[in-house]
């Protein structure tokens, strides 16, 4: 107990759930040719707690007792930074794709715990902690479904033309509720052991059937998942990065799905909707920032190595170029760093400093695209003309391939390193991360309004004022 | 004579050509069922001269004869213009994808005739003249092979350790030359009737043997095309453009392939290969960013379209990021307009302002990544989790679907532009697209060169030595 | 008649016209210090006229009248191009400070017949044409005053707790009306034959008294201007344009100022307001992207220069950033001279594209800061360390500057150099024109909103909506 | 001993130094109407050992001894911390401007002891050590002369046809050597006790004569400064900070100037000379961005301030505005303090982590002038319109201000306000810190140079190699 093996992951996945793929119902999700890659680098989660390189960090002893260290509710600057190292390690082994099945459900957890700490529902923080220790205990892999499939954006949940386009409780029964409606954008929904569902805004009065947060199993009846096919297939050759790590998200359903009392955290209370939604994002910004740092290496790192392979390491502007990426690259270490460092606690639970996350987050997002740019640039348009993988596999072929893409490294390294860029930044997993880069844990604009939120415009503004000579007016009269 | 019907052109391509892909040598490229989806999207040229919409821009008419024009020499500001145009529509019919079969074929003929008119070769002349009249007159499809696989990019080309890292005068026999090395990146080979082969770049003295340029039918023995499969498969759900519209480039190899002398327009010629290069990227930077707009007009109208769709047209920053597209979008077309209006004649033969075109597509490439990046945004995370082709064929799925994924206009329609913007920018046919954006007609560092070069600082330098009093110094001392 | 002697202009600046400036009445402002050097600099505008090489550009005949050119009602896209031509011209002869006594007054001028010309005034109409008339004949110089004080930014006119903060009709009189108010940063009020008043926003109903156009003369009994002294002193040695360049603007106070009918174009008309305030900006931005030219032209021209003065013109970030200047100011002129290629006609009368116009400036506004960046880049810190006039102009020091601030050309040249780029980037002027190309003829927000109104949006939208297959929608709906 | 008051550091600059300033030799320093200014601003340092608000910051306690804190030897990354702390705090009080008679002196000294405690030269390291405990025992104040004036900067110190163009040794005498050749841009020269003067650049073989460094009292005779006059006058209305603080840049010339050899550190020792220029500047990009910040606070609270009196504060674009300055500023600050906690040891001297200093000065750098026009779009055009100083003081022109320039907050306040933002921004000190933003400690280029060469590439090169699979190449080969 406290921590599983792989093989159980994997075993405990087997059950009636309903996913479709393709146009079709799933038997089995760890069987799947598409959806099994998807589930065996989610089992990664449970090879960081078994390898002895990332062991320490990602276990945890509290006492006699061993658990995920993602299930550590973080006390301490201290502890964000070790999350964030143990963020950042499980992404990097996972070839710059974040495994998730932790990572997100106890940011929602954690979050969760803050807001219920706050004396505003003894229950629900009952029943929370509940859930966490089963949770933890059982070693549980988690989604977490917040972003509802929302209808006409310009109008608010209960102003829509159809109700069910936030989710919201249908009706109520003495043993708990029953909920109906979507969301979209779940993320390894198919290969979980329990779904959280939580608020994706604030709620006004009207908006009171919408704010509710539970958590069911992915083999409730009712529950559909709808999968994406956006990384399907791939060639080793072409899709290094993919044909071997992929994600899948959903369009999960909430067919009338009956949620038991004790799994509902929350119904009826527009007054924590909010807050949770806006509590969530902020240790999920910063589980973000963590989970880039290892696609941001494999950029610079690889266009590093491009530009040796090419033999322009030496051209001014491709020099130029580099200084500017690795300048993006690390100040966004930089930032999540000191995210960690100045981390405050509440109710004893600490959370990453709010606007330096946000800063962090908003760095990350606002040049990703130049990033791409920019190593494309190095790379050259081989990242589109290039070989397949079975020319590559072809033993007349690739002779033809090995003389004539040689460059000041053999072809076979060049190839390489130019189809590890054109995964990274032009083929779909690079396209899957440049969206997820602008709309992953809330959109760029979110992010900059939490930064105007949370700036602590004082001492600059009283500053301005001092100088001016003017410090006797009251800025916010 | 002097112009083909589809069904010639598709009939011509049937010979022994060479082609290699996905492994294996393809016995026909027009019922091949990837590469025939080029072939078909080649053949939109000679659509254009046959819909009355498009045939009055189309075809050119000089006394009794009616040719493609394409072929159409300019002579006056005003006919590149209308080739611009030409070029602009037929990419428009093509889906935002460029045809290419005759544009930069005679991009590259029109830069030999300027070059060679200046007296330095006459019999080149009269070879290039006798080319172009049979192209004409044939209507033939041209590829043009320039870019050679150059090795390491730190030498030149007489410095690479394998002397065929660009294509050179293997031998001279009294009936032509023999000629060994590859190009890459060449466009449409498979489908066209000759293939163009041009120096990539300025020669030394030492570079004597790679200072040739000629052309070739792709049946000749010896060369042999090993095609990308970069754009290959698609659902016409999720891929509406590329599951119809594909280009297709390839490594061309000349295996020691006999060229006869009527088809040489000059070897040994180092003073020339440095002209005809750049003056041939010249004409081919002006039909770059004349076949860019309707990308581009993609890129903002599905950016417009989808902000209604979602109902998000409203919102300040959306009408921010869209006003930011709109001034991108037409200051990249208001200025290849200028490039033909103050196109300048060379012994009879007109060429764009060779600023005004580099500066038009350095502005169309250096911000291009950023208009992906607002395009995605405005549109969403739907983009990569949006559902499969196949889903949408399913019958009991889609009902879930048209419920769920419905904004403020249908799920219909918001998911076809949710998937139009995907293709553009976030799936395979995007990324290829991005990377033209940057790499196509020269990378970005050459379009600044030439910027650099063709600048006349004159005015201005003389306006700033008079306004600092310092008018007498020679600033060129 | 038609066209004033220099002379003439300065004589009739000679009444009672109440002008104040640091602290004090000026009792003559052709005479004062300071003033005295705007004066001259706005007399520029008739030496054009006088002046062979501008001659052609500056005077107009008409028959048998010759006039001030910018009185020219442009009646086609040539005419337009003219004016542009003319307005660059002057600024350059003004070492790039626009003269601007006639281009603003023309350019509200020509705003107003257009709007009145849609048959909802003919008396209005009627007196604008005999004002102009009269302007023309006797080649008067014209302020426009139109931004008003506003007070509290986020209230109309009427809501206001002072109803002065815009200017407006307090009495109406059998001969005229009374008017009340103030406007800031009005160009060359104190040397000018009339000031031309307009609204400065679009008005409700509510804003009634606030919705009046007229015209004064500058002596007229109630008319107050308060001069800023911004561009105050200057040494020719560090101050080579300010020295001898100044404009001047002022706080124009209305303090109960009686207005006869025949000089009131319109009053009591919100239906006109918003109209005239949008025409008039649309001419003037034409106007001010005109005029930013020669600034533009000096800045490159002067790095250019002092690159080589300093021996750093072959280092590549310098030609780095000497192209990106270059297609910084080229973008601006291009689109400026489409804006008038583009030029459409209503009631007989030519207006610049409204979008290109407003691209034109947006594109001139928003890198204006990063150009001085560049600029101040290439030419180093002494632009703030070097020495003073006096310096200079001592026999003993002087040696030692020669021989200490040598580059690769000799310290006067060099040092020349630095001191134009010092006042066209980091003394006053370049502080002013700093400012001023954010918010003069309208902000940059501004400029943004004529874009995304001004666009034409239609046929990238139907292109869109055909290529996702959804051309059935109604995109208004 | 150890701690100078104010008094006695003004009485200790009487003496025999040469400045010449607006063309005339000074005779006293402290009581010159311009530089006293500067002085009396050079005195907050002591002020700040006073103060007892700073007083735990500004003086170091080491066992009985007292001394000025800049005089720590930093031997911790917390020490680090305290030294960035005081010298923020001692700009703070500065209104914004550095008051470096000590923090760049420091800089010199602990870069010195670095390099010559790697064994290289005992006899300069006891040298060093001994001026060292001079300066912390007098409390000395110390200018540091390192940038040379160059000639041409095409050419080497030894190339250059001048050869004064860098100081050089020009002969060496038994008690020391005789050094000719001038530094520009030197701060405070006029006002401190000791000039430092290191060399620029790193030297080759052939510019032996060049390699050297020493100090000298400014009464030296041969010293000559001669003083910009930049930031000269002002009225306390208009220029808030520059009429009360000032900083002095001198071209300080060496005429011949006798150096006895307790106070030469080192002399022909080019292998010393790039070391200590490059080390120097390490401390002191360090001590830049500590002394940027409150710069930085002002620009921000002054736009928000602004926002508010003008009553603009809730547009949308306006909030976008202040959260890119918000992220901007307080990244610039998080960086400086990654740079101090990450800081290492050599030879027991603490030095900050070269590639976060530069990552935070190059950040601060390219974009400071989007920063100045973030700030100057929200506050308006009267930054360059408004009234001047004698307008206020003048009792009939005050109240008709007072009525017209009300926003939403008073005109007194906002005036102050605007005229606070003017001088950040568009005056002499404004223009003064954007090209001490882009040259100051060394241009931004050299900062881009300093990344490059400190980055740390290996973690993600490899990391990239890895993923390509090709981890068995070695990249440097």
């Amino acid at each position: 107990m406290g921590l599983r093996s792989k093989q159980q992951f994997l075993h405990d996945l087997i059950d009636d759930r309903e996913v479709y793929y393709r146009g079709e119902r799933v038997t089995s999700v760890t069987d799947h040719a598409d959806l099994g890659i998807a589930v065996q680098h989610a089992a990664i989660d449970f090879e960081l707690a078994e390898d002895p390189a990332t062991r320490e960090l990602a276990v945890y002893k509290e006492g006699d007792e061993e658990y995920s260290a993602y299930y550590r509710v973080p006390r301490s600057a201290s502890d964000l930074r070790l999350r964030s190292k143990l963020i950042e390690a499980g992404t990097a082994k996972g070839a710059t794709l974040v495994i998730l099945i932790k990572e997100i459900g106890t940011d929602a957890i954690f979050a969760m715990m803050r807001v219920l700490s706050r004396g505003k529902s003894a229950e629900g923080l009952e029943r929370l902690h509940a859930f966490y220790t089963e949770c933890r205990e059982k070693d549980l892999a988690l989604a977490v479904a917040q972003t509802d499939v929302k209808g006409d954006r310009s109008k608010r949940p209960s102003e829509q033309s159809d109700p069910d386009m936030y989710v919201r409780v249908v009706s109520t029964r003495a043993d708990g509720i029953v909920v109906r409606g979507a969301k979209v954008h779940t993320s390894c929904t198919p290969y979980v052991d329990r779904i959280l569902v939580l608020p994706s805004r604030s709620m006004l009065a009207g908006d009171v059937a919408y704010s509710v947060a539970f958590a069911v199993s992915p083999a409730t009846p009712g529950v559909k998942m709808y999968a994406s096919d956006f990384l399907h297939g791939g060639h080793p050759f072409t899709e290094p990065i993919s044909s071997k790590h992929k994600m899948i998200e959903t369009l999960t359903v909430f067919d009338d799905v009956f949620v038991p009392w004790d799994q509902v955290f929350f119904h009826d209370r527009p007054d924590l909707a909010g807050a949770v939604a806006l509590t969530f994002v902020e240790y999920h910004r910063f589980t973000a920032v963590s989970y880039k740092l290892p696609l941001l290496d494999a950029l610079i790192g690889s266009a590093i190595a491009i530009a040796k392979a090419n033999g322009i390491d030496r051209a001014s502007h491709v020099r130029d170029k580099l200084t500017w990426l690795g300048g993006y690259v690390e100040t966004v270490r930089g930032l999540i760093e000191l995210a960690a460092q100045r981390g405050e606690i509440e109710s004893g639970i600490a959370y990453p400093h709010v606007f330096t996350t946000n800063l962090a987050k908003w760095t990350f997002a606002r040049d990703f695209h130049r990033a791409i740019e920019v190593v494309q640039d190095i790379a050259g348009g081989l990242l589109v003309t290039g070989p397949s993988g079975a020319d590559w596999d072809s033993a007349e072929i690739r002779p033809v391939l090995e003389k004539y893409f040689a460059g000041a490294w053999p072809a076979n390294k060049r190839l390489a390193l130019m189809n590890l860029i054109s995964e990274l930044t032009s083929r779909l997993y690079g396209g899957y991360q440049a969206v997820l880069a602008i709309h992953a844990e809330g959109s760029v604009e979110a992010e900059k309004m939490a930064m105007f939120r949370s700036y602590n415009a004082k001492p600059a503004l009283e500053y301005a004022l001092q100088l001016a000579g003017v410090a006797d007016i009251d800025p916010a009269a």
